[in-house]
């Protein structure tokens, strides 16, 4: 069973070897590589070159034994090619160059020839699979409508979405539009990395956590359930909704393959709370990884021996690696999953 | 059945007309009034003055109904009474003089005479209870120990609580040394504040949601189980540890009587999945407070209409109100709890 059969196998709770492994985030900042080549070219320009992008995507598959390349990116390109541009402005927080909250922004928003503005993404994703070869497999991804929404609406980073959450309560209609543009541009784009041969899409809900239950069911769930579907039994699709496991009757609404898990959670009793045809992916807490490889090996045995031999789990972290993450520990963590075979 | 009864009762789950309702963060910054005194008054003045703070805790009783006061403090005295001071440098997070790295600043904090050094506190409370009468219920409150800690060994305001979590995993017993003493400090400052007149206890724990369940368990419920305790049956604790709702049976090991919950969970599965002798504090999102009165009201009613005739529910937000909360917004919640009646 080689890495990639192995991944798409856990996604559809089928048997496995071993859980798959892959660390969200693992082509960033704690890789000494990676702040090299970031020393030559911005964020930016790594993400818009595909040969670049691949060659970052690919620098955590050449040091560590991961099942599976997630291609490097943004969820922000979405807005982006919508006519919304961002940037980092004090290297700190996303700034949005402007923010959508009255019907006519909304109206300016375009979801034309989305795949065509992201051609980039649909390159790299190509060079990646030659580089990568037909063992490994490769995960494309994008934020949840939601998601993208919280950074459309507040004009970037914010930590209450209260912008967001206002047009959502108050202005139904102006915010259904703008899911539904959302939800079609990422619709388009994710048809094409499904046509540039990913194996899985990831959907990053990173800010379904600020709601409450029916307001999640509303206008977070709803949104990723219609992408889920429109993509339909092509690739395995992932939601990561962060902050939002106590509502597993809500995430298995979505229909999603697998349904990633935050740290916060016992992840057996969670896989236990969805459906046996759902998969689990995670769930060790990421800033394990700045403290020593013993640490780490005892608490991703700890989630290994707690799955027992329940099917469909892939091991990830609870969240993105932290760039304080010490490398050696990451290769402890997949030293130990490859070990439970 | 007056304020302080309709409190008293619900803590306990005896029959009420109708939920108390009080507002974490209520004497704060979305009150003009409380703005208009600090243009010349402190924060720390504020603390450190008990006809100061008595004030302020007395302003949002003066301007809507609500059944209970919280005493204005912080949870930061309890570290500054240990010997750890802090501010506010750019006014905006907390920055600790130290931080608690070693085994030698565990010694150098010291648990003699909390409630001397915080008499301070025992006389707003005091003159508070004068003011307020005997009719409205007061609340005294404190950082639990996990929380406190996150802020003495980071030194200050921190995202990831990534050195504690590091000494709770690394090195246990140097962790649990400073538990001890953070709890020891805790408990003589709830027992000056019950013998100051404090009709129930709250506390914070707002960061226990950084932790795995294991680790939530192990470094903070256990020590708010043991400050409970302590504290014995002279007056109800409620406990908020905010985004850990999913793991009740961890909650009610700490025998709080009431369970502080947010705004992500559904109110009435909490209620129903804790044992039936504690009840619950929440949960309404604070942001809604940012819109209009007739979703606040609308959103209210949804979560009292779940509560159905539910005893042993204490109205609330599901975290502290935030500045940018309109008054009249709180007006529409306060009358529509009453009006549940």
């Amino acid at each position: 069973m080689n890495s990639r059969e192995r991944f798409l196998n856990a996604c559809r709770c089928e048997p496995v070897d071993r859980p798959p492994v892959w660390i969200m985030r693992q082509a960033g900042r704690y890789l000494p590589e990676y702040r090299e080549l970031r020393e030559d070219h911005s964020f930016h320009e790594v993400v818009a070159d595909p040969e670049l992008a691949c060659e970052v995507t690919m620098q955590p598959m050449r040091r560590f034994a991961l099942d599976a390349a997630i291609i490097f990116s943004d969820i922000l390109v979405i807005p982006e090619a919508m006519g919304q541009p961002y940037g980092f402005p004090d290297g700190g927080g996303i700034e949005m160059e402007w923010a959508v909250r009255e019907r006519d922004d909304v109206a300016r928003l375009s979801t034309d020839d989305i795949a065509g503005k992201l051609e980039h993404v649909g390159r790299a994703l190509e060079r990646t699979r030659r580089e990568l070869g037909d063992d490994r497999a490769l995960i494309g991804f994008g934020g949840s409508p939601w998601t993208l929404a919280t950074y459309m609406v507040e004009g970037g980073s914010s930590k209450h979405k209260s912008k967001t959450k206002a047009m959502f309560y108050a202005q139904p209609e102006m915010f259904d539009a703008l899911m539904a543009k959302i939800t079609d541009a990422l619709h388009d784009y994710f048809e094409m990395q499904i046509e540039a041969g990913v194996d899985a899409i990831q959907i990053f809900d990173s800010w379904g956590g600020a709601l409450t239950p029916d307001a999640f069911e509303e206008a977070s769930a709803r949104w990723m359930g219609e992408l889920v579907e429109r993509i339909g039994d092509r690739v395995p699709v992932i939601c990561f909704a962060k902050g939002m496991h106590h509502l597993p009757e809500v995430l298995a609404s979505t229909e999603a393959d697998v349904q990633g898990i935050d740290w916060t959670a016992r992840l057996a009793d969670i896989r236990d709370s969805l459906p046996a045809n759902v998969a689990v992916q995670g769930n060790l807490d990421p800033t394990l990884l700045d403290t020593t490889p013993d640490i780490v090996e005892r608490e991703t045995r700890r989630i290994l021996d707690s799955m027992g031999n329940r099917r469909g789990h892939i091991f990830n972290l609870g969240h993105g690696i932290r760039p304080t993450a010490k490398p050696e520990n990451v290769g402890r963590l997949v030293e130990t999953v490859l070990q439970s075979a």
